[in-house]
């Protein structure tokens, strides 16, 4: 799973690309692997007080940057879209292949496709441009590319099935810093931290490591096998 | 289920809240509870001749006024959207989330999420937003507010799994009653009348009941037990 | 299911007629049975070199127009979506509500519910209409019309389930030949000729016909039995 | 659906066929329609006082044979195992693929495979040998019969969708009868002929009829379209 | 939820009721709630070297007596059973009806039904029980009894939807004692001890609490709201 | 996939380990991984004239013996159970753990758990077996195994996703050699042969192969990555 040079991750909000694989990125760029991030929403709704309400945007936009830092991360394509306003259309569908297709990945990472709406929108256009930028057409969005993978990761909703088990032992604690410096979310849910040590802990434990990240493999398009 | 001070009723159309849970909101009435109906749609087409078609909103905004009394719905808080044009966006979203936060419900009921179209998409926003309404962001739309259950009603398909049958039997005269009111949409479908008395009366008679109401609460968000 | 005198068949893209159900279509107006096709996309996103980017909604068109001649449909009533823009909303499902009760089809064909994006819209919006179209309402679409029966034909995934398997011995020449038609299209997935022919031959075998073409009964609208 | 020579009903207890297609299979015998019932549980826990024990499984018996006489089915072919002993093996296999290649049915009826645990046993049983009685083989259970359709009928749950909703309004009165010849039953489950009425009233009024039972194609396998 | 008198635990194997929700039943001793076990298998595949394969059934049963008195459990109905082996037939069957009948609970918690073979045998006839022991029939087995509730727990799987979370904070460390009495089985599966903490984490972590368990009501019985 | 040094493939029939992955089994004995076959059924179904009957069981066991030859199998460990009398309990159960621990197989190949009752059966034992092998427990079936994978292949249902497509294009003779081997089951089900061909090459024609066989992982337990 790991065993590739180029991953792109897609995701809806700044911080879902920690609470969700944080540290498998930074296992990834620890080991040399290029790791770029397409992220649709700009933050706007995470604000605790409402003074933070104009700010929160710019506040969350700094955080992402230090997060990019802490993990690694060597591109971080993003967009202005409102929080609640991610569309399933063709302008998303589109940065999507053309992102696949620009950054080349072996493997593409997503949100699950039964979480909350604009989650469930994400994985839904990832899903179908991870296939469709392997197809001879649309060409103004750059050369057709075929990645070899694409996983699921979990946010909000617990994967029910888990095809890979991530060792984060060692990168658990750059996961927990990441999640640090994203300190505006932190509040927005109650044990945001807890939860996440709860869960890398559980899932860590269910195969015997430490501490462990869930993934999916999306089985919808077969792996050819020569 | 009913032992509760506040009740919201997040809807599509002119009719479904009487179709789906009339004899609930009037039992609730009955006992002091009070029900706050939040709808989307001016029923627009729900005309049976050509000469009405221009007069159709007109005519289901008062039959809609008669069941307020008939029913002892404290606020009904309409839109203006199309029959057929109920989009599941930030918009709508949005106006889940500030009637939640406004009205402060202990209890959601919703359409059922199998349905079509429209009542897809209100079943889908009003779910997302019950959940979503207790997180600490957001804060224009008012203060944080956790509803403690969400309950989806039948309207067009029948419920798969019922997990609550509200016993209707006082009630259901009042259901009818509100049912005639609407007196317009009563030959839209055909027989519409005599398909709430047999669908009450197998609801009924699935639990002993002379006449019932289907619901099945939402289980995607714990009920948490200290 | 083809003993019937007119048949509508609602699809995405120009082309998912022909890998969907050409066979049938061909054996259907074979028999003099009347085929109109409904298709919302223009086709431009199936350019396979950059110089024809500019062209190729005009290529297919032509390439439809060829298509239309060979499988003998009377009636190719076209809309200028692009390929990825096909939305599911007010606009499209009135489109398919009319064209029902305009051409008045005892059997509908659409995509199939599982298959991607513009083509889960499709199945969405036509599965819908097919139902709503036999309602008192909305009279200026037309008269209410009931079809008797709508069915799935695969394009992309291949149905889990086979309700009907239609014989296209006879015309499966036909099929390819106007596959052939859509020579633009013949490129974007390799191997296209090869996988009609594959597809033909193993839905053929699995009931002891040389080709076969699958569909699968919508079963969520009852026939009713006097 | 009823366009047939020969009906075989397969089920578990004496009162499934009442309950599930009662009027159904009335309706078929006025018609001249052959039917026959493959029953497998002798009704042994259906008692309602300790002093019936001993008595139930004649008593039942009885009430069937009343049954086979209002309802006019040719030839009820029996088993004498216990009510909650009905296993899904080879025996039990072999009895439905029996009976198939002997009564040479066109249309089998059976459980719906979601129900309780010997309805689903049965459904499961009668639903693979539904299609194994056509293939070549196991020639001491006779001569391979295909018969064209599989139907599911409702005892204990509602069918989720309903393919057929066949028109008993004519033979919904024989239905109560037959179900008030198994008396002893009537008061295992209480409101049991209330029951009847509600559902049989709302699956009419469903598509516009007096009564009706609902029925769900089984679509595992195909029909073949020449 | 554990607003009860009485609740019964219907598992598979020694250990399954500390896995699933020792917390819980704790919890519920310490408030008077009265708690029998029903447990199917003897423990007799759970030996880690070839030497205690002829002590295991002892040893399980001594842990299990050890178990009953951290726990509080009133009354625990073994059976013999060997732990590949606890069928889904009408003797399984019939000891949930009759232990349902017999302990008169108000609750009853049982495996989920998507876990492993045994696992899910026990699930389905605990739920079939649920349900038929409140019928009038099989008057051996007992008065008829309908226990309101019916909640599955987690051993194996992860719960896909949590509908009550439960707080064990205060009975975690006894959870843990009970497990630790379970010796022999903690090296079963490596790292028991540790999945047991990282789960509760992650069950508290989602809803705010310290340690929880997680449940799923089950929702295909309508309760009755008079 | 491939990449591997044993194989076991877990099936019911003869003729299924040809039908399912033939073409597989050929490619990997060519690339000198061990390939052993566990097989539960006698075949004594499978005679197409009565002379046969009790000469059938003895010809599957040489046709069997001729496929071994064919396809270079190392190890065929059959069983005497009858077609359909293949029991999904502790006894099968255990044949499978313990052929695990024996023959230590890198990927465990199985049926499709959607299939018919006995493929149902012995996909359920063997996917349960493929887990707890690798527990530390049942010593007496040998020492704990972990197999790293787990391939459903298709006989009777086409699968629904297809995760691994294998190109057997080098070994698509091989296989319909094999079948030619199994010919008293050729004519059970008519067009046996050309159902094999068309299916080989519209898999192969889905990821622009000549001739494939589909597979889908299973993903109920986790890949470790470290």
């Amino acid at each position: 799973m790991l065993d590739i040079e180029r991953a792109l991750v897609i995701c809806a909000h700044p911080d879902d690309e920690v609470l969700g694989l944080g540290g498998t990125i930074k296992k990834m760029t620890n080991a040399g692997i290029q790791v770029d991030v397409l992220m649709f929403a700009n933050g706007n709704e995470g604000y605790t007080t409402m003074e933070d309400k104009d700010r929160i945007v710019d506040i969350r936009r700094k955080e992402r940057e230090a997060v990019q830092q802490i993990l690694g991360i060597r591109h971080f394509e993003t967009y202005d879209y409102e929080d609640y306003a991610i569309p399933a259309n063709e302008v998303t569908y589109k940065i999507c292949m053309k992102a696949i297709r620009t950054y080349k990945p072996d493997a593409v990472f997503t949100h699950y496709w039964k979480e909350y709406n604009t989650h469930k929108s994400v994985a839904s256009i990832a899903s179908d441009a991870f296939w469709q930028a392997g197809w001879i057409c649309s060409l103004d969005l750059g050369d057709p590319w075929k990645a070899q993978a694409l996983y699921h990761f979990e946010v909000i909703e617990l994967l029910p099935h888990v095809s890979h088990m991530v060792d984060i032992t060692d990168t658990f604690e750059a996961k927990m810093e990441a999640m640090r410096a994203y300190a505006s979310q932190c509040t927005v849910v109650s044990g945001a931290l807890q939860q996440i040590e709860g869960k890398a802990l559980m899932r860590g434990a269910q195969v015997g490591l430490k501490y462990g990240e869930a993934f999916l493999k999306n089985i919808n398009r077969p792996e050819i096998i020569r």
